[in-house]
């Protein structure tokens, strides 16, 4: 990573002023070399971005490099753990745009600042295949404190941070679908902006990790999502529809179309914190939100029973869906 | 990462079986937790692969996932830290085929276990592109014991591992360049398993880290990488041509075509250790190296002057080349 190729041009002129902390010594080595807090974990995530599937061709640049980043800062959050660092590895079609990589740099750099966690290294390729981009992601907590999908009993209450089923509404206003939601131009906005930029709940990781005893972030759906949490912890998860927490522009779909329910809870992308307090911690949990100017929503409660998630209606009824979540096979 | 969507199942069938790893929670989780060694430095690094660029098609899975941790474990070993443990995020194209990704998910584990570097987590899409795959690996070494680039002083003595430029002629063997070069088909056999299959150097890590004053793997050709070792270090190297070591198949392919020395030098991905070692240190180093069972041969020495490298031949005249070393864009 230094001045020499045009690969090294590249990284000098767009990575390096990145190179903040100082255990990367500027990117002039192979490697960086960081001291984790004593007696932490270290709690290493990836996840990845790729042109034509994750995002939009004519996205803004600055907006897919936070959300490269933000996708895994929000694992972090709902494991909660404090951001380390990551790493990037960006491979780019000949003939990329200098500036499409410019405000690139420029979004994870300040994204970067933002939540505190420096890029520590990376790799620049070129690829005759779509912009592909994959963040590795590294978080720390007290040894042996990571919240995890286990945990979850009976009597707990469920929380999801936010709103959920923006982004997926999102998508489909990306893709000019949802006409029958009558939306106003500010409401599709809202909605493309919750898929384009996630807003993952760091804030809340030290509270989470203090009371939640499972956590996980939404990403695939909150339908999918309850599942994943109900079989690593063994329980049922009963669920009250009308209390899922709604944007206005999300509402607005869901009265305009009783249907647009089902993106709502299986779309995915939301980013927000799924989790379950028991009850002797949830009032302490409620406050830590409130200080970390989190919304938290209670959104059912934890139940003994077969290991998966139940959604009824305001009548009782159970809702069901074709396909709960998202799945790239 | 469990059994639910087409992807679930995917990962629960190939790369489940490699969370080894107690931290990994069998892969059941968001991710892992894991506790670095008390006292110690985190070294992370990521380095990516992708199909057409990288490797070929034909390539053997079992040797693109070997290839693709091993060019990230020679970084560590270079800077003398000790693998524990590795990201994949891998992209496929629709309709990959199983049987590859079997063979893919088997080599990796057998490299995983042999380099004691256990899979901690990944991270599977589907892409309209070429596969790509990106791996960050995380060493660890006792605190602020990173051999860096920079440090090599007037006076140390320049050695390489191995032998350089294998993989270089053996990129060009497998594009049926080379007939010059009158090679029997063992030593093209060798050539294309050295570009194939690098053998990076851990098991020299240690005596890296004990008694070299900079160092850097071999991965953009010999002089390209000298080059930036001299720019760290603000030192230049002067490397005696007849010394580098060469195999036989590259004995053979220069004496047959004097012009082969080129790529040998400048081709890369040689994933050998460039390191430069004090007269002091040299002879612990020599018997480190050899207890390991690494080859290691002095090329030259560092001296002061302009932060470059020279090589000489025989007769004392300097080897130019048109372009030192590889470059993606």
């Amino acid at each position: 990573m230094d001045a020499g190729s045009a690969e090294d041009r590249l990284i000098a002129r767009y990575f390096k002023p990145l190179a903040r902390h100082p255990g990367t010594f500027g990117f002039s080595d192979d490697a960086a070399a960081i001291t984790p807090p004593a007696g932490h974990d270290l709690v290493p995530k990836t996840d990845g971005l790729i042109e034509g599937v994750h995002f939009f061709s004519d996205d803004p640049a600055d907006a897919v490099a936070r959300k490269a980043l933000r996708v895994n800062l929000s694992d972090l959050a709902a494991k909660g753990a404090a951001p380390l660092g990551f790493l990037l590895a960006i491979a780019l079609p000949k003939g990329f745009s200098e500036q499409w990589l410019a405000a690139f740099a420029r979004g994870l750099g300040e994204d970067a600042d933002g939540y505190g966690c420096p890029l520590l290294g990376g790799d620049t390729d070129s690829t005759p295949g779509p912009i592909s981009i994959s963040i590795a992601a590294f978080g720390t907590l007290p040894t042996g404190t990571m919240v995890r999908r286990a945990g979850a009993k009976a009597g707990d209450h469920v929380l999801v941070t936010g709103t959920i089923g923006d982004a997926a509404l999102g998508l489909r206003v990306r893709k000019s679908e949802g006409s029958a939601w009558q939306l106003s131009a500010a409401m599709r906005e809202h909605l493309v902006s919750r898929l384009q930029l996630p807003q993952p709940r760091n804030a809340l990781a030290e509270a989470v990790r203090t009371h939640a005893s499972a956590a996980m972030d939404i990403s695939d759906g909150l339908m999918a999502d309850a599942a994943k949490l109900c079989r690593a912890s063994d329980v049922s998860i009963v669920i009250e529809a009308e209390r899922v927490p709604l944007s206005a522009a999300a509402r607005q779909a869901v009265d305009a179309d009783a249907a647009a329910i089902q993106s709502i809870l299986t779309g995915g992308e939301d980013y927000e914190i799924l989790c379950t307090v028991p009850d002797g911690k949830l009032a302490d949990f409620v406050r830590a939100a409130a200080a970390a100017s989190v919304s938290l929503t209670e959104i059912g409660r934890v139940v003994p029973g077969p290991a998966v998630p139940h959604i009824r209606d305001r009548a009782g009824l159970e809702l069901t869906f074709a396909r709960p979540g998202y799945s790239h096979f």
